[in-house]
């Protein structure tokens, strides 16, 4: 019995369960040159969402009643393979299914540390790198500027908020309600933290926590809370843009002002990025995020949905605003 | 009898004659240490839009019932100044005044040369470089490359346009009438033009004349006619936005679909900027342009009024696409 969790139909707008399906397959066995894997955590990410939809992305969309996939952290429990024993962690893009085989060309062994062990789904994975190499290659903080992250409690953001703390920033939050603005204060550390769902004049609220305008905006939420944050971008501003979280459930384009005006009369720069645009830089960005990781100057938060048939429940949650941090499930 | 046009009132929307009032003044005499000067060819252009309206942009805004200023190429018909003598012709940011006086600090001196003389307004001055500098620092382009240029036939545009083929670059052109669309193949070499007023389905011009889509869009013109490009732009595209003049009357923040997620999607940058921005770069620049000149590998036009009291009409005529290339005033 081998649960397996497929593309049942493409969301239209905000995906609900329906676009789901669980279905049963006999468990596979690994053949020369194979192990046979058991899922342990799964992580769910908003960029999912893209591939559910048919139109052109930066990576190819989902196919319909084909299993889902995404980053997975699994144990061996079979092997015809050589350089995988049983008991071996490994991390790789798998599907969503709670056995699967592999020729082993695409995953990463990892240490079993039982401390750090889903750090590889997020600060030590993709959601870190995205956080760290955005915010310096692109964003480039200096001591002393302002940095503004959207998306502030949520795995990205979180990081990116305590990176520009470790580089000298002051560090300004925007989040969806009044625990996670509390959470990114005191487990996050940053200056100030702003609820825009129950702050009535977000532009007003972004000027008064900014009082040197924004230099750096980390961008992982776009539409209209970007707008307020555009309003009071300094000269030479930097915009690191990863996510737009916001946009993704639109069915229809989502109209706001043309941002073109402000980027002129402020000589900003908005780069739009995928983590693997950096992939050059992720040894030694891995070896940052360990260092501040093992030295305590960095830590992070996960939201932890139990059960495999969780999965699609906890993905639906990140656009509900449901994780504080890195949002996983545990099988 | 000295003519000087002031600012009357500040436009609301389209800028029209009302907005502007000559009034007649002394012609003022030349103290010790000052010049007089006599305003030989003035220099209109889209930005001074921005300072008549009284918000807060990257210059301050022209104080009401004070004279307008832009960069003018004048003679000097008086000098108690050591370093001007009669008959020299300067450049300055000056005011919109046929006689003035100026204590030569801001001047800069300009040789005769009746072949290239206003070319210190336009391909040797703020647009040439503005085209110049935008393109390589931030457009950065690569031989084979595809770039799109809005405002093509315009100052800033025609020059983009040219540098973009002696760079390696096919280049296309967006531009406003079939005029102006034979000009800029035929006189300024682009490789395609598209007259975005009578073409049905813009996107779809721009898909079959970038075949291999875009790399590189440069923008002077925003709106609409961008969100068509930006529909085409390649992975990695880059951006330089240098005006927005479609939206540039707007008395309201025009709408569009936010560009964040094709931004992602393409992990493209848009950087928006204005000249001053790359002042250290002017030496080199202008050594770059007026190499290309005398080799006559570069060319540039002029839309030329006549006479100092249709300054007001040809900055008007920026607006309703009456320049092909430079817009100057001949005194």
């Amino acid at each position: 019995m081998n649960k397996v969790i497929v593309l049942h139909q493409r969301p239209v707008g905000t995906p609900d369960l329906s676009d789901f399906k669980i279905i049963i397959e006999e468990v596979p066995s690994a053949d020369d040159g194979e192990v046979l894997l058991k899922t342990r955590y799964v992580s769910v990410d908003p960029y999912l969402r893209g591939r559910m939809s048919d139109s052109e992305s930066y990576i190819p969309p989902f196919e319909l009643n084909k299993p889902l996939r995404s980053a997975i952290i699994a144990e061996v429990t079979d092997s015809n393979h050589t350089q995988f024993k049983v008991g071996d962690l490994v991390l790789g893009n798998l599907e969503w299914k709670e056995y699967q085989v592999s020729d082993g060309k695409s995953l990463q062994a990892i240490a079993n540390h039982p401390a750090y062990l889903t750090a590889y789904l997020g600060v030590l994975g993709m959601t870190g790198l995205t956080a760290y190499l955005g915010l310096t290659k692109i964003g480039s903080p200096k001591p002393g500027e302002t940095l503004v992250v959207s998306g502030a409690a949520g795995a990205v953001g979180s990081i990116a908020g305590q990176v520009g703390k470790l580089l000298g920033c002051r560090v300004v939050g925007l989040t969806g309600s009044d625990e996670k603005a509390h959470l990114i204060k005191s487990k996050f550390g940053f200056d100030e933290a702003i609820n825009y769902k129950t702050t009535n004049d977000l532009g007003q609220a972004i000027k008064a926590a900014c009082p040197d305008g924004v230099d750096i905006y980390f961008d992982n939420v776009g539409g209209k809370l970007s707008d307020s944050v555009l309003a009071t971008i300094n000269k030479h501003a930097r915009i690191p843009l990863c996510g737009a979280i916001s946009l993704y459930n639109s069915s229809v384009p989502e109209l706001g002002p043309y941002i073109q005006p402000v980027l002129i009369k402020k000589s900003a720069l908005i780069q739009g990025f995928i983590v693997g645009d950096f992939a050059s830089e992720f040894p030694a960005a891995i070896t940052q995020l360990t260092t501040w990781l093992t030295e305590g100057k960095l830590t992070y938060h996960e939201t932890v949905y139990e059960g495999f048939e969780q999965v699609p429940q906890a993905f639906l949650g990140l656009f509900e605003g449901r994780n504080e941090g890195k949002m996983i499930v545990k099988v």
